[in-house]
């Protein structure tokens, strides 16, 4: 992407018919809009099309978004689409939930911080007291909120406050070690991410490193998700691996994955923040770009 | 893309403009096609625009090539556009080169024999006799060529025969071990594809295996590329790699890099016939498939 | 390793105590032995110890085999050590069961005929007539003997018949797609090596390819391990895997993963016949060489 | 490596002989040590033995050092071998110098921070102001001696008086951008780690980003390796590499290469702290850990 020049993303995703293109670019292409990467993908199999465009006014312009709103929802109405128009520079929101490992909260803090993310962290929320320093130094609000599972509905309700109080948009779950209560799953379906530390749907739950040496493989992984209400189950958004060999007990696989958690989760963020990604399916269509 | 439906890839690039992804878009739109996965790609620095749509005629019927490319060229012609049309499961004619090793065309013969890439194998060209017994029982022709410095243009305009008489598309250099005069190179600019056993531009020329012991790099690797009149500096279409130790001596770098030469020079040609790659300012542009 | 000279390995394993390593290594210095590669592991968790030396003799001698195990199993007893002297060009006899796939079995046959994996291939043996004319090019006895639920005994009776009359060292399933019965699990224990298309324990049993897709997960594998009888549960030797996206549905998967598939079954071979593996505790200590 | 029990690590070299393994062994032994980890490695064509134990006292009981150094000195002369004994909770101090760019010194202070790499980070020289505050945060002195071409002489006196104070036993070079003087590098050699923004041999010096770019390559990597007084040719200690494609300009490149150096960086920091590294006729010979 050029520096200083307004572009915007256009996703989309309807019923497969013939148009489904055409009704995006035509309409972009009427507008004065020149299109700079262009995917569309049509699923053969659940009839379902996707598409995302970036793009920027001819003579790098202004686009005024209520008209383009209101002319192509028009369009898009008759296609049974639905529709996100983003400034490609937008920065979401974002509130990180962490529990007492720090090293994926370390990772999305250093790239925030430097810019390498586009994201306003507005807060971190936590069980545990043990990472304010490390917010306080990147100056967030740290909000500490034991839970016990007495608590839990209550504890949810104050996470819940912060999340309304700073207009979240994305959550994060970088190791945050807790069972969302089903109604924070659905009220935050596609608009919270997890780390799980193995390659789901292998090793579910509890202790997955531990799991992975008792069954002796050969590599271990992250998966990051969509929280959903079915504990790991949640639509993947990208997965990695490591090759690990038999001098590597449980701790030691622990430590060899952090560093593929920490990748694994700030690419799905920056993938949800790009609007590279679709979720259709309990399954995701992710735009990627190797 | 689903068996038994007909379906075509349309390939085109042209100067940076507004209306490039319409032009192509709408005419499929307006001729009745359904687009089943498009990409695009605007090189902002080059100022050039590449695009690559995958589409089937609604209700599955024929496409009438003479009206489609009459009525196409028309539109293009305004934007400059060099553009290709081809049938999904279209087969060009393919000729391999090889001079004593086998493993990359062994890798190419049995994709082809197992239909796992959809090439029509016309004939097997060496400077060397051994390889006949492979081609021999694959029921290719093998053209044995031998060549030294001073018969080299006999020995190329035998291999220009045998190419022109199979209406050869791709020429392929598994291995070949011989650099093709510049006569040649020019002939087949973007339509030979050799592989490399090192990643270029690192260990150009020969013996890269001995030169990357000599450096004592920790990975080697493999580059298939389109063959220039520079040696090993043509445009690269893919690279793959894999991590090496101390143990490996340069016979053992060039045993463990033959898996790597195979996978790379069969995907390049993969994505050739798959119209995925263009090339230009001696570089590529590669719509990939992770 | 130097071509011309002989040398050998020897591997053992033990009770984790104090002299393991010295009873190896100072008996391989009395007799006169070069130690060209070593590696040993002590498991802290199951209190076992493994080792693995290459050697030679000095000045390139001969090795008495009866009197070197003579002396070395005085010396091994009183640790309660298992242990195996192996020439390092020695060539076991494999015998290979294939199903109709044939990407493994073709990239092992590759691998044999050109060199690259030091075996004895005595026989291909198949529920199928379809791969007779590959295992025919390669001179190579081929038995179809087709297997239904209920001749399933009979059939391993003619299978393990074929295995006597060669006497078969490793056993291979490339891609069998039939469960052996427990008699011949537990009578190959250690000695029969399966590929199955997941990253195990992940997607076992049927159509892994198909219940990955139903995860929508971001990567497949595959995975190289020792059979046990319990399905796809035996110790894991070796894994691999590739990225995918959501381009790829169940066909294109299985597609994909042959390339996986067939290197992660070579290299488990190659590791086997260098006698890289130790089974323990239905897991694997692998000396692997990177 | 088990927690409370004192391990101890003895790396050793020489000229190849009989005997290398036994002389380290069988000394070992007759101390009461009992050894959890062994590799060695014989390099024919460079005719050198090389050597790494990890070992503990039997009944965990102390390792007397001098006594050790004396008994062992006297059986390794003989074989003209250079070693060196480490207890394996040993923590060398270690400088880190910086420029502007932060990621590497990023991710090794986190690292250091949270304990994952067991060093003890004495200072950060910076020829540029900029990451005083990141210093501060982990309460690391930072020194900053701004550099030009005339006053290069001097400003290598205040380093290396830094170096001096602190008893710097290994400096990290975490992307300096600066050259060091031969007098420097001959000072520091073997001593001294440097993180390169490619697959070197490949785009050594200035903007390897750029020159990648340029060249239209598919991947991008990084090596870390010893500095030596040839720019970015000194013994590579290990590399790695990430995917890269088209819509890659080089500030994409550049951003992508950044997670890429950072571990590549700190794998080669862990091994040389865990004594895995022999440096020897321009190369590394690495006992790695997968």
């Amino acid at each position: 992407m050029q520096k200083g020049i307004a572009t915007y993303i256009l996703t989309a995703n309807c019923p497969s018919q013939v148009g489904t293109v055409d009704v995006v670019t035509r309409f972009l292409f009427e507008f004065d809009f020149y299109i700079t990467e262009l995917n569309s993908f049509d699923d053969v199999l659940s009839q379902r099309f996707f598409i995302r465009a970036v793009f920027r006014r001819e003579n790098n312009g202004a686009l005024e978004r209520e008209a383009f709103e209101a002319a192509f929802s028009k369009r898009a109405e008759k296609f049974g689409m639905e529709w996100e128009l983003t400034p490609s520079d937008y920065k979401p929101s974002v509130v990180i939930m962490v529990s007492k490992y720090d090293h994926c909260i370390n990772d999305l803090l250093y790239r925030y911080r430097t810019g390498g993310l586009a994201v306003d962290i507005k807060a971190v929320i936590s069980n545990h007291p043990d990472l304010k320093p490390l917010a306080d130094w990147h100056k967030i609000p740290y909000h500490h909120f034991p839970i016990t599972a007495e608590t839990k509905p209550q504890q949810e309700q104050l996470v819940q406050a912060v999340l309304d109080s700073v207009d979240c948009e994305l959550l994060v779950l970088a190791r945050y070690m807790q069972v969302l209560s089903n109604e924070m799953c659905a009220r935050w379906s596609g608009r919270a991410i997890n780390i799980h530390h193995s390659l789901l749907p292998g090793f579910k739950g509890a202790k997955p490193y531990h799991q992975a040496y008792a069954k002796g493989v050969k590599l271990v992984g992250a998966t990051a998700h969509y929280v959903s209400d079915e504990l790991d189950e949640g639509p993947i958004i990208t997965q990695e691996m490591s090759m690990v060999d038999h001098t590597h007990y449980p701790d030691d696989l622990a430590k060899k994955g952090m560093d593929i958690e920490s990748l694994t989760l700030a690419r799905a963020v920056q993938y949800h923040i790009e609007k590279r990604i679709f979720m259709y399916n309990n399954k995701t269509i992710v735009f990627e770009r190797s």
